[in-house]
């Protein structure tokens, strides 16, 4: 049994501070992501994406490759997750020059499907006879996951059928090749299971379920799987170990794994599949791995900001409570498979934890990883900027002050992109007669049970969450774990609310005015003693908002230590502050410095004030000095 | 004008603490080690050091090569470090069975030099074609560096001369390839600079002195040679880059280098070759540059311990102030070198800097990587341990919470043992009439300039130094930094000491009696606020002791914060306790730990008390958390 399901992405028109940041999406990702796709983009590097799938397609038609293929065995999935994110954008609101760029870029994809229903331009122009031979590199499952996604989102926006054909022509032919015909295999990168799940609930054809659930039940069976296919073959990528079973999740069947590892993308994208399909097919044995795997993040391998995966070395999980702040990954990316991790456990379970987790790693790592502008993305999310040494010691070389221009792998931002493009579906859901509103989205939202809501607020920086709903049942509205106290009042009265695992239940009939208030007192936080480092450390949190400390507010930190014994101050709403912000000011003492590496000298405390910034807003104003953890007296 | 003159190693017998080490260095280190060198030792990694000699003279004999060449390129260096520490272990100590070993194994290195003079298995064995055609990576001038010294040594010791002949034979045989012919190239990693100066100290030949000078001149000069030896040859040793100039101080002249960079052990060992150079050559231009890499290092880039190289990638420098305990590398052989390169600094001027960090090297790094019984060894020295991360993530896979056993690249043991026992001519110097004592060492020393001494002390654990003097002329005796007060009395009487640059001066006629009594209180110690990590933070010292907090002594350490306010206890001598310490008592509190990884609840501070002990003990009892570096309230 299902407890919730997402709405459409449609369904949500937002306002307010996602409304903000939709039209960064629409007006600045999506149309530079365009010309970087057709490598019309001045100081980009080039890709190639559009051009692959022309040359695939005279190959295809038996005339000469063109220009050949250029780029990364997954450069397609740059245009799929594009398309993806522009057919969001029309989703929330029509374009018709978007439209037809997306039109135009579909028939290319099209043009390049082989009869059989294969679609990828590295194996079609440069080897067909390569094909599946390397599933451990190859990201053909990879790519076909992010069509299918792209597929179903674009249907859905427009109601044209031409990449979803595609995409069931493709999958029929992958349902050939693993079910009908048996070859032995999984995906390198998981990202099919949670695509098939999509196109499975989109199209109700049951062999797509099947198919994702024969993927996520393989995996991990035959752990030798990928080094007799390496064997087989005579070339490789990247020379990846075969036997690296932790970096993809394949030690053991998915069902006994106990530990979130490797590649952190890998795992959040594997782990939604298993909760998509736990929940389509009542498997609780399948849940209840999924529940152990979001346990192990949760409680030990997660970045205050919701960032995940600790370590540059595989773009990785580590080890329990391994969380270094300043050599950080925690890819943008990995926080966005959070997100989708924890949306697909709430359609098995309501509870408030995984919206808790979900705004966290939205707020903080998804949005830190565009810059205000949508311009430039962070790939990594560190925790501390040391100037002359991030970016620079050889430890800390993927550890950048400032968010880079487009990459050749450019995962991040289109990924950024559909995350906010969607965010509508996320925060909403509804069974039955109840409508959940998991995150504080603020704009209008249609249920199909016939409820309507206009969620007014602004949020994160406003702890007042006013609905105004139209409709009878029931309005289930998450408290977040973090908020001490609350308030809710259902047409200007207290409210007779239901509370059950961090959700509120109000019973509406007809019009209704719902209004939450949440605590906006800063906290001063703390992490468990088991995480290295971070004892007699605090950071600072508002709402859902993780705060930090850069130079720019306060001249040098590294001298800082924060007085917690005194509250911090909340500051007025400044809209030309980092677009638009609320900074924290902290009591604080500056510690005499010594005029050598070491002393005994003793210290003297001079009091200050430290300001504190969103963590998100981090990096926006030139390269200085961060931290997110802080010592304090 | 040279400043000072260290003492030869034979001029001291040791006692105390030193003869303590002196012991386990003779009766456990050097035995094992020979038994690796011929594959004797259970349970270790062949070695084939012994047969490599043996199967290079069957190849000069026009014999078939036995079983060949094993090991690393410079697996040669194991015997001759080997010999170096037998060395001095002889001067100090007869003993005619270690001399039989030393002898045997000396013939058999003779018998495995060629006719030009030329000494290295791996060529010898494999190709001799190639010899000197890959500098970057062959190491043969640093074996002939390690057979000289050994060379050296041994003659000192024993006045043997039969290695002494086959170094000279070798160096005459460099000397022609590099002066006489004048071909390009300076060695990949500098050793042989400072075993030159050296062997011409012995000698009195001035080639000797010319061909280190002109490797040092050379070097960085074209830092293009190493791209050009590689493109002139279709093999390599590691595929390391020759571009990597850094790496082995190449970028640029070493009169113009300002940052200690790259492979540390390298870059001490150079800097050790160039200081011998300026003061024997009274070059104040390569003096300079020497102050200025000491002071690149002291101020910026050495833990507290003396520990240098703070990352494993390439056993390396980094960037000024990136000193991460936790990921810390800080090789034993660094910290050697760290001494070699401020006892040759002190032949050049006496500063007592260069005392107080040859002693904090000696009494932390260097002896925590030997384990109390000698058995087993650090090369990795961190100043902190994470049961659970260190030494299983992958960013602290280096970070051992215990010592391994020999490893096949055996550097750091033999280093270790040939240090400890030559710290006799690190200790006390002299010049003319006035003999100096750099480094507390107990024990009897007798100058040349007919000046005796016998220093009595229980140091590094009594601060109290008495030297019973015959003679007459000036003790200089250096006045550790770390010292708040300090007395001097001679013959009983307040001393009348000159003091300058750190030492005292005083002057003694026929017999006297001095004694030094150093500040023996605990000095809470912290670092510079551009060491990103440690404000707020801070370590325990006293006297040249860094001490650190384990969990054998404490239960968990991740959750204590410690009271600065009060001072620390001092513990009695326990003779028991890892080998024979003082352990150091601190007032501290427990923070209350929270059930999530992180929370707003509010800690609770429970008084506790808080054990340290000596840094260098550390990982002496089974694997458990450790610290130098504690948040404090």
């Amino acid at each position: 049994m299902k407890a919730t399901v997402k709405i459409p992405v449609a369904a949500y028109k937002a306002s307010g501070f996602i409304k903000k940041y939709q039209n960064i999406v629409k007006d600045s990702v999506i149309p530079y992501q365009h010309s970087v796709l057709w490598d019309r983009a001045e100081g980009a590097e080039k890709s190639h994406v559009a051009a692959n799938f022309i040359n695939a397609a005279r190959v295809l038609r038996g005339d000469n490759p063109g220009d050949g293929f250029y780029g990364m065995v997954f450069q397609d999935s740059d245009a799929y997750k594009w398309l993806e994110a522009a057919a969001y954008s029309l989703a929330s609101q029509p374009d018709c020059v978007l439209e037809k760029e997306a039109d135009e870029l579909i028939e290319l994809i099209a043009s390049s499907q082989d009869g059989d229903g294969y679609i990828n331009t590295a194996f079609t122009i440069k080897d067909r006879e390569r094909r599946w031979t390397n599933l451990l590199e190859g990201h053909e499952l990879y790519c076909s996951g992010h069509m299918i996604e792209a597929a179903c989102a674009y249907f859905e926006a427009t109601g044209k059928a031409l990449l979803l054909e595609v995409a069931k022509k493709n999958a029929d032919c992958i349902y050939r090749r693993f079910i009908t015909e048996g070859n032995e295999g999984v995906p390198g990168h998981p990202e099919i299971e949670l695509a098939l799940m999509k196109l499975f609930r989109l199209t109700g054809d049951r062999r797509y379920l099947e198919l994702s659930e024969h993927f996520i039940n393989e995996r991990g069976k035959r752990p030798d799987f990928w080094a007799r296919e390496a064997e087989k073959r005579n070339w490789s990528v990247w020379g990846s170990n075969p036997w690296d079973n932790d970096y993809r999740q394949s030690a053991r069947p998915v069902r006994e794994q106990t530990e979130a590892t490797g590649h952190a993308v890998r795992a959040v994208y594997l782990y939604t599949g298993m909760a998509d399909l736990a929940s389509e097919a009542e498997d609780e044995e399948l849940l209840e791995a999924c529940r152990r795997l979001w346990r192990n993040i949760v409680d030990r391998r997660m970045y205050i900001t919701g960032g995940i995966g600790s370590t540059v070395n595989g773009e990785a999980f580590t080890v329990d409570y391994d969380l270094p702040p300043d050599t950080a990954y925690s890819e943008t990316c990995a926080a966005i498979g959070l997100i989708f991790f924890g949306s697909s456990m709430l359609e098995n379970e309501i509870k408030g934890e995984y919206g808790d987790i979900m705004e966290l790693a939205f707020y903080n790592t998804v949005l830190a990883g565009m810059q205000l502008d949508g311009k430039r993305f962070f790939y990594v999310n560190p925790l501390e900027i040391d100037l002359g040494i991030s970016g620079r010691a050889s430890t800390h070389s993927h550890v950048l002050p400032s968010r880079p221009g487009w990459y050749a792998c450019a995962c991040c931002p289109p990924n950024v992109a559909r995350m906010i493009g969607s965010i509508g579906s996320y925060a909403y859901g509804e069974k039955e007669d109840t409508v959940y509103c998991h995150l504080f989205a603020p704009g209008s939202v249609k249920f199909a049970n016939g409820i309507s809501l206009e969620c007014v607020t602004d949020y994160p920086y406003d702890m007042n969450i006013k609905y105004a709903v139209k409709g009878s049942g029931i309005i289930a509205i998450r408290i977040p774990k973090w908020s001490r106290t609350y308030a809710l009042r259902l047409n200007g009265e207290e409210a007779d609310a239901a509370i059950k695992d961090g959700y509120a239940y109000i019973r509406v009939c007809g019009s209704a005015e719902i209004q939450l208030t949440l605590d906006g007192s800063p906290r001063f936080i703390r992490a468990c003693s088991s995480v290295p480092r971070l004892t007699g450390m605090t950071a600072l949190m508002r709402g859902p908002l993780v705060y930090c400390f850069e130079g720019a507010d306060n001249g040098g930190i590294r001298d800082i230590l924060l007085d917690k014994s005194a509250a911090p101050t909340v500051g007025d709403f400044s809209p030309e502050l980092l677009g638009g912000t609320v900074t924290l000011t902290v009591k604080a003492y500056r510690i005499s410095d010594i005029n050598s590496l070491y002393s005994d000298e003793e210290e003297r405390l001079a009091p200050c004030e430290a300001t504190a910034v969103p963590y998100y807003t981090w990096g926006n104003r030139g390269e200085n000095d961060m931290r997110v953890w802080m010592s304090y007296r």
